[in-house]
C-alpha cells in the first residue's frame, strides 16, 4: 500500500520531537508568563454544540467550521476559537467564583479556510482573560501579558508593536463627526478595511455606506492615517463622549508604562477587530516590520457571557497564535537549539553485563537523570555512535574487566575526558557534579 | 437565552483550574518519566484520514468513530487511538533516522462510546513506543516506562499490577495442544473473553468453534487460570516453539527484575489485547484490587508500519488513559492539593500608589515571581481577602505614609508576621530568602 494513501490532512501540522520541542518552548513561555501574572490555566473539549459559534463567532468563522453531526444526531463543530467555551463554562461556573477570575488556556483550534500559502487549518492559541472586572486596570495587565509572552520569547520593541485602540473612543468620534449612531457599524465595517484598500475606495464607502459628508470622511481618514492621541483631543475635546473615552484611554496607557510595556504601544484608531462581540478597548500585535499577519488579538468583550446565558460579566482577554509567532521568532533567529540530549548513555560490554547495566540506569533514572542504553548487543564504536544520536553528554562503559573491580569508565562527550568511577558511588558522585 | 442550549457534549470534559491542575499533575509525571528514559515527545494532528483507522483499527473502534466528510469533501476522523498517526509520520520519516526510536506523546483521543456511567468520549492517553528494535530489551523497557510512571504519581505494586503475556508463546502452546494455525485467531478470540464469561461457555466455545478437543480445552483453561510459567515449560517443554517463546519471555521479565520492576509483574496468559494488530509480548495494567478498567494497556506491534506503507520496522509500545488512572489516583487518595496559590498580593492604599504597584509588581515577575493585585480601588479589608483568594503567600501593603519613607510592610500570610521592608531592596530581598 502506497503511503501517499496516508498522507496527513492538508493544513494540519505533524510535530516530530523537534518540531514538537520548539512548541514547548513557545508554550513554556506562555505558560510561565501567564502564572507570574497570576492566571490559572483551563481547558474545554475541541469538540463543542455548532450552536455555540452560530450568531456570536461572526458570518466569516461560521462558514469555516468543521461541523457535523454526530452518531447521536447532535450538531457540532470543533472548537474554531476559544472563547464561546470560556463563556460557556463561566456561565455554569461563575456564580459561585471570586471575581476578577483570571483564566488562560492553550487550545488547538480548527478552521476550514482556503488553502494558502503559510495558511493553516489547526492552530494552537494562547488565550488569556480576565472576567468580572470593567475597569482599564483589567485592559492594561491582560496586554502586558501578552507582551511579557513575547518578551519572554526574546522579542522586544524594536521586533513587536501593539497597536492599541478604543472601540468607544471611535464610536465617540463618529459621534462628534455627526455620524448616526444607525451607520456606526457600516462606518466600523469600512475602518477594519481601511488598510487594505486604496485611500479613495475608503472615502467612497464613508460617504455612501456611512452616510459621512466628504469633510467629515477626510477628517475620519486623517485621524485614522496620522493621529495620536493629542490630535483626537484637539479636534474632538470639546466633545463630552470623546473626552471621557480619551481619559479612560490615557488612564489605560499610564497603567502600561507603569507595568513596563509603553515601549511597545502605538495609538491606532484602524485597529476594529472584526469580531462582533467586543465592546472597548482593542488590539493586535504585529511584527516591526509589518511582514507577518497579526501575531496576538484581542480586546473587551463586555456582553458576551450574558449572550451564552451566563451571569452579566465585562471581560477582557486576547488570543496569541502559534503558527505566526514561531515564523516570526525563526525569521529574527530567536528559535532555541532543539537538538535530542540525554544525561548518560551506558555502553554495555558484553550482554553478561546487561543487568548491571540495567541497575545502574534504574539508579541513575531514581536520581532524575535521563539515561539510555543499548537495546541489543552491539560493537562499542556502535554504542558510541548511538550515544551521539542520543546527545549523550556522558557514556558510562560497562566492561567486564572495569566491572569485576567495582568501577565502570566515565567519558565526558564535549571534552573526551575520560575517568575511572567506583560503581558502587557512581550515582551519587556524578549527581553531586 | 437559557445556559442549557449551551451545554458541552454529553462524555466530554471541561478542566477548570481545579481539574486542569489535576491534568497538569499526571501529565507532568508522564512527561519527566520519559525524558528519564530518553523518550522525546512528538504529536499528531486529531483530525486524520479515516482510511488510517478502517482495516487497522479493528472494528470495535471503526463503529466508534467521530467520521464525516469535510467541506472539501474527503473522509476524515477524529483520532480514536495515537499508533496509527505515528505509523503514518513514521511511514514519511523513519528512513533518515537513527533506530530505535524512542518517542512519546500524550493526545486527547476520541470515541463515540454508548453512555454508560463513568464512560467519556474522550480522554488523553500517554503513548509511549520504542520502533525499530525486535529484541526483548524494547519490550522490557516500555513497560518499565508505564511502571515508572506510575510510581512517580506514587503507586506501588501493591496498588497496580502488570499482567503480561505473549501472543507467540499463546500460538506456540496452542500448537502444542494440537489447534490448527487456521483455528488461533478464533482461540484468541475465546481467550481474550475468558474473565467476562461462564468457564462452561469458554470451554464450549473452544471446542466449538477453535475445534478442540474437550481434554485440550480443559488443559488450556487451567493454564490461562493459574498456570505460571513453570507450569508451562512442565506441560510443553518439549515443544521446541514453547521453548523458544519461553526463553525469551523469561529474558524479558528478568530485564524487568533489573530495571527494578520485578514487583509489579504478573504472568497471565488471559491477557491477548482485542487490537489485531499486537504480534509478541502484550500487556495490561490494573488497580491491584481489580476494580477498574485497565490503566495502561499494550505490546508489541512489527507490522502496523508496513501496513500504512512505511519501512517494515518492528515496534513496541502502551498507551495509558488520564480517566481510569485519575479515578484510582482519587480512590487512593494519591491526588496532591490544587489550591491557588501566587507568591505576592500588592494591597493598594489609595489610587495614588497605583503606578508604584504596579512598577514593584513588574520587578517581582520579571524576578520569576507570580504577583496579584487589585484592578480597582477596594478597601484593604476587601484587598485581603481577595489575596486570600488568590491564595497568596505575602501580602505587599503599599500605604501613603510607609511609601513616602521608601517603605512597605510585607505580610506572611501562614504565620501573620509582618515587617518593614525598604522599597528599593524589596525585591532583591524577598527573592533571597
Amino acid at each position: 500500500m502506497a503511503s501517499s494513501d496516508f498522507a496527513r490532512l492538508p493544513g494540519f501540522r505533524d510535530f516530530a520531537p523537534d518540531e514538537m520541542a520548539l512548541r514547548r518552548h513557545v508554550f513554556g513561555a506562555w505558560g510561565r508568563v501567564a502564572r507570574r501574572y497570576a492566571f490559572r490555566q483551563y481547558d474545554g473539549p475541541p469538540l463543542e454544540p455548532l450552536e455555540l459559534y452560530v450568531e456570536k463567532s461572526g458570518e466569516e468563522i461560521v462558514g469555516q467550521l468543521y461541523a457535523f453531526t454526530d452518531r447521536g444526531g447532535r450538531e457540532v463543530a470543533m472548537r474554531p476559537e476559544m472563547t464561546p467555551s470560556l463563556a460557556r463554562i463561566l456561565a455554569e461556573r461563575s456564580r459561585a467564583m471570586p471575581k476578577p477570575i483570571r483564566w488562560f488556556s492553550t487550545p488547538q483550534l480548527f478552521r476550514y479556510e482556503r488553502q494558502q500559502r503559510g495558511r493553516l487549518r489547526e492552530h494552537f492559541q494562547w488565550n488569556v482573560d480576565i472576567v468580572g472586572e470593567a475597569g482599564v486596570s483589567a485592559d492594561a495587565e491582560v496586554l502586558a501579558v501578552a507582551l511579557d509572552g513575547l518578551r519572554e520569547l526574546g522579542l522586544g520593541p524594536d521586533d513587536v508593536r501593539a497597536r492599541v485602540s478604543d472601540r468607544r473612543l471611535l464610536a465617540a468620534i463618529l459621534d462628534g463627526l455627526g455620524v448616526s449612531p444607525d451607520d456606526h457599524v457600516a462606518a466600523f465595517g469600512v475602518i477594519d478595511k481601511v488598510e487594505r484598500q486604496p485611500r479613495e475606495r475608503s472615502l467612497e464607502r464613508l460617504t455612501d455606506e456611512a452616510g459621512m459628508s466628504s469633510a467629515a470622511a477626510e477628517t475620519l481618514l486623517s485621524l485614522l492615517e496620522e493621529g495620536d492621541i493629542d490630535d483626537v483631543r484637539t479636534t474632538f475635546g470639546d466633545h463630552p463622549a470623546v473626552g471621557e473615552a480619551l481619559d479612560g484611554f490615557e488612564a489605560y496607557l499610564g497603567l502600561l508604562d507603569a507595568l513596563g510595556f509603553g515601549a511597545f504601544i502605538d495609538f491606532d484608531l484602524r485597529i476594529v477587530r472584526g469580531l462582533a462581540y467586543y465592546t472597548g478597548i482593542v488590539f493586535e500585535v504585529f511584527d516591526a516590520r509589518g511582514e507577518l499577519r497579526a501575531v496576538c488579538g484581542g480586546g473587551r468583550y463586555d456582553r458576551l457571557l450574558e449572550l451564552v446565558g451566563g451571569q452579566p460579566l465585562p471581560a477582557v482577554g486576547f488570543g496569541m497564535g502559534d503558527v505566526v509567532l514561531t515564523e516570526l521568532l525563526r525569521d529574527l533567529d530567536r528559535l532555541p537549539d532543539v537538538a535530542p540530549g540525554v544525561d548518560y548513555f551506558i555502553a554495555i560490554i558484553g550482554d553478561d553485563l546487561r543487568p548491571r547495566a540495567l541497575d545502574l540506569a534504574r539508579q541513575l533514572r531514581d536520581a532524575g537523570s535521563s539515561v539510555a542504553y543499548p537495546l541489543k548487543s552491539q560493537a562499542v564504536r556502535k554504542q558510541f555512535k548511538a550515544a551521539e544520536n542520543e546527545g549523550a553528554k556522558r557514556v558510562i562503559v560497562m566492561a567486564p574487566d572495569e566491572v569485576e573491580r567495582g568501577e565502570a569508565v566515565v567519558r565526558d562527550m564535549e571534552s573526551g575526558w575520560e575517568r575511572t568511577v567506583s560503581l558502587d558511588r557512581l550515582v551519587g558522585a556524578l549527581e553531586g557534579e
